[in-house]
């Protein structure tokens, strides 16, 4: 091996031994940790996260990949860690320090401020923080982006690299076109659709049991996995042995644990066939958080939601709640899974209007970036939009503008790739019901060819591979959002009997 | 402040962090992490722990405690942080790297070894291992001990500063005088005392649920500490505002997890009312191994199995089990629960043969360092002594000389703390009695002057003052044994009616 990446390595093993401690304490904190904790631990990530920064850009470091870059006897698992860390340091570099910590200050402050602006439906409060987070984010972009970049697609690139306005704008506009008017034909057919049954009292250790069944069932490994409790589900993992979910029990929203369940461990699948080689470098995780997104959407919405996959699991579901379910025939199951309508939140969104609140926010991010939308105007354009595209308007900033978490923690430029997400999975899936008989492996109740198919095209690369290059590689064309359009309208135009 | 100390502080921040950081992994592996996680978290935490060490001795860290070794202008917790902090660096100073390294990486072995000659009852495999441990001990003894200091007494001083052959000779002799004596004339009375009520089968969510209930009342703070299951109990911390204690619930063992949950809460109460200026720095533990056994047992054994304690407690018991237990008076469950009978494992002892266990250990260590005892010839000694001071004989080694894992870890001189920790404790409750009335808070139903009382005597000093200076500042005398044996002593001959 190449000496001088040798000893890379043993820079990048600190590195990752700080990432991950940090990444154990997050989950811990959510999952677990006394609620007195938190100040003395945050000082403690705190500490990590700069000592981690510290290796990040260290003298040897900057020797070392300088010395590297160039190299031709490198693998490609090495030549990717060599690039990402490069690409760290580069953009670190362009930062001034000063101006770094300063913002890091600010992100540590913003999120609580954001909260109980939240809490409170406060957006006053919240506003003159969010501007110094645009106005750092659009310094920082400006120092980042390469000649002629604009500042909203130096921050997109951050998130899903190679993607741009260029290629966004005609994705939103068909979103628009197409998926507002279907949304107005559903709309009215929903009285049709009474979700009741699933809003009876379901015991939530038993939702516990069968989630974590299905979890299994759909490829979670739980001897290199943890299912536990948070506030809200999420995946996180400290390298492809140890992947960890969370999920949330309602009592009267049996769907919902289920479907999050499903979409946590479609994540977590990813993160656990991630090869040997790359788990523990800095391209052990996903190719971008869209390529994430796609993963956990095509196993929730694609494979969860859809006939074939509940006719063995439906059984079952009725096996754990028979006074609840007897009477429910599993073809008004999937159309209760699968009913669609508008709605103010975002992480409560189904499948058809999901993207509609990515669309608006996506919208919002680029004027705010470009300067012709101000902070100030936020909640009235806000309301406005979701008036026009979903037709419903928030009665506070709570439910409207303040609802997420991300700009307050200085994401702007990522709600696309949530979108985007669900695209590559509709772009992922049409090739693989050319290459495997996906409906009858669902119905065998064994769906190991289907994650098989998944490890081999997208998860074993970790983010060895770029989006752009795994979508050509696996689909043999570049991004086409046509085949998430179609998925969706004919999906739902069969459901809705449009 | 202090600039020096300043600096000092910002280095001790990165190793807390670290340290913080091993701790939750240790935490996480032995209660949650999932099987197959193993190998790759081993070496992150080994990256973590070599990072820790780095910072011990960097060249910085040296130079800064040289400058503020002999400061004037320090307060008593600054100066014993950098006391601390030196001795941590002279001791490390004294041992050749290579040395030391080599040790490491034994270590790093050797529990796994030691683990399966366990589990296959197969000593021979583990001697060559155990040869080799007490042969590093004893050169890096050489290497730390002051002039005249026997070896073992160097080993000793690692865990209870100050602590000499000198002092444990007359203290063990002691106890071979006055309690194997003791012990043969309770042995034949313990026909009288059928603890079978207390092996029915229990549920185990129901004892975890009064265990939780009993934590509490002990003074556990829930809002600075977690409660969780794992093979073993044992108490860790993060810092003075989560601490986190385990149990394991035997379906058939009812006193099992509530003397090991109170037990564990006298080891965290301990860690939980560590001053806040100690917490987070080298000072910020428990003032040694045996004061913090002291904690656990004056807890577990001198309050936790009172009739005192049990008076306003032993019914919540009996509301928990009322098929169980309502036969069962207050008076046979205090003689079940006080039940003595010589075993063969340490840690299943009770309160009044585990000294002698720990006694065999103490005249074993002390051969095995000074020579006159050969590792080969560990079996059949072991064996003798427990035929000899506890009346039962081995049959193999599993039960006998390969139970502990102590010796496996490299930590010889450390099982005298457990015995030191019972003795500190009774010459600790004698001076309590006197100071508040003790009977009377334990049967009012609220034990917090007690703990108070601990607090103020023992708890919020951490590490700052020393067991030997503590005990004097406590108690007006140096460790004095004698409490000890009268305790054991004074309970024992009534409650068996000798």
């Amino acid at each position: 091996m190449n000496q001088k990446y040798e000893e890379l390595m043993q820079h990048v093993e600190k590195m990752e031994a700080l990432k991950a401690a940090i990444v154990l304490f997050n989950w811990d904190t959510e999952t677990l940790a006394p609620p007195q904790a938190t100040d003395l631990t945050a000082r403690m990530v705190g500490s990590l996260s700069s000592q981690y920064f510290e290796e990040t850009v260290s003298a040897r470091m900057r020797e070392l990949l300088g010395e590297l870059k160039d190299a031709e006897d490198l693998t490609e698992a090495q030549a990717a860690v060599v690039r990402k860390l490069n690409k760290n340091l580069e953009d670190m570099e362009k930062i001034p320090p000063e101006e770094y910590r300063e913002f890091s200050e600010l992100q540590a402050r913003s999120t609580s401020i954001w909260a109980k602006a939240k809490q409170q439906d406060d957006f006053e409060s919240f506003a003159p923080v969010l501007k110094k987070i645009v106005d750092f984010s659009k310094r920082f972009a400006g120092y980042r982006r390469k000649e002629g970049q604009s500042l909203y697609d130096a921050m997109l690139d951050e998130y899903e690299e190679g993607f741009t306005k260029e290629m966004l704008d005609p994705f939103f506009a068909l979103l628009k076109e197409q998926i507002v008017p279907l949304l107005k034909k559903v709309v009215p057919k929903n009285d049709a659709i009474d979700v009741s049954p699933l809003r009876q009292s379901y015991d939530t250790a038993k939702q516990e049991a069968f989630c974590r069944f299905l979890a299994g069932y759909v490829g979670f490994d739980f001897a290199r996995g943890v299912l536990a409790e948070s506030e809200h589900p999420f995946t996180t993992g400290l390298h492809n042995r140890d992947v960890r979910i969370t999920s949330h029990y309602y009592e009267n929203v049996l769907e919902s644990a289920i479907f999050s369940v499903i979409h946590e461990s479609g994540h977590a699948i990813y993160e656990m066939n991630v090869d040997d080689e790359l788990t523990q470098t800095p391209v052990g995780g996903g190719a971008s958080c869209g390529m994430h997104e796609s993963q956990s959407r095509l196993m929730e919405n694609m494979i969860g939601r859809s006939l074939a996959f509940w006719e063995p699991v439906y059984p079952k579901l009725r096996e754990a709640f028979p006074e609840h379910l007897s009477g429910l025939s599993l073809a008004d199951f999937i159309k209760m899974i699968n009913k669609a309508e508008p709605g103010l939140i975002r992480t409560e969104a189904d499948e058809l209007t999901y993207c509609l609140h990515v669309m608006i926010r996506y919208e919002i991010e680029k004027d705010l970036i470009d300067g012709s939308l101000q902070v100030e105007d936020l909640p009235a354009v806000w309301n406005e939009k979701y008036e026009q595209y979903l037709g419903v308007k928030p009665e506070n900033d709570k439910e409207g503008v303040l609802q997420d978490i991300h700009w307050s923690q200085g994401s702007i430029g990522y709600f696309p790739s949530y979108a985007l997400g669900n695209a590559f999975a509709a772009q992922i899936y049409h090739v693989m019901e050319q290459e495997i008989d996906v409906d009858k492996i669902l119905r065998s109740g064994d769906l190991t060819p289907i994650t098989n198919w998944l490890k081999e095209k997208v998860h074993r690369f970790g983010e060895m591979r770029k989006t752009k290059q795994l979508l050509r590689d696996i689909t043999g064309e570049d991004f086409n959002p046509r085949y998430y359009i179609d998925y969706l309208t004919k999906k739902f135009t069969e459901i809705y009997e449009l």
